[in-house]
């Protein structure tokens, strides 16, 4: 049904794990156990979810000289063999059991693993295999990620692909609003579209909150009819070819009362500064901070108590944070949100998101720019 | 839109952390950290889902004397307020901060922490924190699930009643599939019909695998065409007021051919078996075994890899496992599915799914059985 023509996209897996490989030569790790899904799918092409962090559908078994293997399970054999190049394992016996002779294989003197992505209990397990061959068992946390942070031409073609389908999504769903649905309607009427239009989903749950709800950054669609005049926050982005977006668009249904128009310019103005100070090598903090300052001048910066964005990609929310904290540095090639939002107990809340490429002369919107749709 | 009359079903959250506490007491435990969403929802009514294990929405901190509190972040303060009796306490300089005070505070001499939904690289900072106050560190890995596997006469009320709604959607769809329908076109139409009649969500991602697809037991639904004469695995489940159902059907859209329905009577037998074998005492693996005996005899015991069924409450897969390996024991208000399948690579599949309680004179099925519907 989705009327956008679709160019291929090739994604070079092959490449993406030499220089995995040849960055653990670097730290002297002899091979690496991959259990966070992104990290799983960006180096292998393997699409399969998990089942929550308890229900792994699979593992990658990376060596730093040698072939790189999936080790999965029954269940998920075709689909693995179908999606992704590498060799599929199988581990009948649990997965301990399959590493135990992998590790001995491969000699390994240091054995690292996601830390960031391993549940305790698992790490003791891998503790005892450890020491059983003598293995140093090396925790880390951002070897991956650190790859994924600066996305290539074709990442972001297919980012910007995801965006403008959320985009279509959003506008359908806009021309139909009325005052007299509910939040739920409304946030299932969007999770439909995005699947009719060829999304694997939603990104994350959408978020519908009308009236007061508004004034909860992390709202949960209720039963709650929408009504008339009433502003609405719908924060919402879709899987597409794996790669994420995300959006919040801030409208009322209705006509819009002074105070609401006053809070949606300061916050839109703030987006509009965030966005200007987007470049090459200034701190997260300083980015943060421009927007910041506009909602703060206003007299609302104790309503503004997040950060002002985070990175998006196979995750639709990952490295770099823009926390008015971080002093690390925005490059090209990365890909951010910028999302200020006044959040007021009692009265609602506005929040207006977009996503941004870091590029070498600043910041190139992915978006089509739909937030002016009632200012 | 939901037809149901509902009577409200109250839960004591107070009495089941009075139980938790006297269990910690009964260990020497001073104080529990909880982090798994579900045994938080369990011991608080706090229902904000976790946006990933990276991402939670707050944790819950147990002293076994004196008074529990639910520690979480300005995004939530308002949503955990309404939804929690507990104290709600707010982390601004994030969760180890706090922590540190608490401990403090507690005096606590062992400190315990969900090992199985702690990630390794947070774990680290518990032993940092746990060192600075000379508290010797806990993992544990089901005390709260122990209590949660043996469900009250409430919670198998809620149980039963996340089935039916279930069962609604699916003999919805059942009515109105036809050949021409993609598989996500199918899952999606499921999905938004879930949240019509008032569930919170679908407990999994909507399993809808056609013809040869249903050969893979956890299928994604793809855009692939149903197809005249073609066999469907449906495998679905919904969340209502925080339960799960979890159920899966397969028939044939058109008319079934004699292997079909000669591979769909094996399973239905199997399950017929499985449900009869169930009674408090007997052993996990020889519930599985009475099933699994009724596929191998017929020649297709290859073709069933995995275990017979599992638990279902909160969370969609619970204890116990009805693995063929498990010697753990069935007891009266535990919940578990039965699910046999054959999967026949290049041919598809067929898998049935039904919810089972166990009293004390055998199985009682959560399920309207809608499992005969073309044989």
């Amino acid at each position: 049904m989705s009327a956008r023509p679709k160019t291929a996209v090739t994604i070079d897996y092959e490449s993406r794990i030499e220089k995995l490989k040849a960055r653990l030569r670097r730290k002297k790790i002899d091979a690496i156990l991959i259990s966070r899904p992104e990290n799983r799918r960006y180096l292998s092409g393997y699409k399969a979810p998990d089942h929550g962090i308890n229900e792994t559908s699979g593992l990658l078994f990376i060596p730093a000289r040698g072939c790189a293997r999936l080790l999965t399970d029954f269940r998920y054999q075709l689909q693995a063999e179908a999606e992704t190049s590498l060799s599929v394992t199988l581990y009948q016996k649990g997965v301990i059991g399959l590493l135990n002779d992998l590790v001995s294989q491969s000699k390994a003197k240091r054995f690292a693993f996601e830390s960031h992505y391993t549940l305790h209990s698992f790490s003791l397990k891998l503790s005892a295999l450890a020491e059983k061959h003598k293995t140093e068992l090396v925790p880390v946390t951002d070897l991956v990620e650190r790859q994924r942070i600066i996305k290539s031409e074709e990442e972001i073609k297919l980012l910007r692909r995801s965006t403008a389908l959320n985009e279509d999504v959003f506008l359908f769903i806009y021309d139909r609003i009325t005052a007299d649905m509910t939040e739920i309607e409304t946030a299932s009427a969007i999770e439909s579209r995005m699947r009719q239009l060829g999304a694997e989903g939603p990104s994350f749950s959408t978020i519908v909150a009308s009236g007061e709800n508004g004034a909860l950054p992390h709202a949960v669609p209720s039963e709650k009819v929408i009504g008339q005049h009433s502003a609405v926050t719908i924060d919402m982005g879709l899987v597409l070819d794996g790669y994420c977006s995300d959006m919040t668009r801030n409208f009322v249904v209705g006509n819009p009362d002074k105070t609401y128009t006053k809070i949606h310019r300061i916050v839109r103005q703030a987006q509009l500064a965030g966005i200007a100070a987007v470049k090459p090598g200034i701190q997260m903090k300083d980015v943060d901070r421009a927007a910041r300052k506009i909602i703060a001048d206003s007299g609302h910066g104790k309503y503004f108590g997040h950060a002002l964005g985070h990175g998006v990609g196979l995750a639709v929310h990952e490295a770099p944070s823009l926390s008015f904290r971080s002093r690390r540095k925005l490059k090209p090639g990365m890909i951010i949100t910028v999302e200020p939002g006044i959040y007021i107990p009692g009265w609602g809340g506005v929040r207006l998101e977009n996503m941004v490429v870091v590029r070498e002369d600043g910041g190139e919107l992915l978006n089509n720019d739909t937030t002016f749709l009632d200012i």
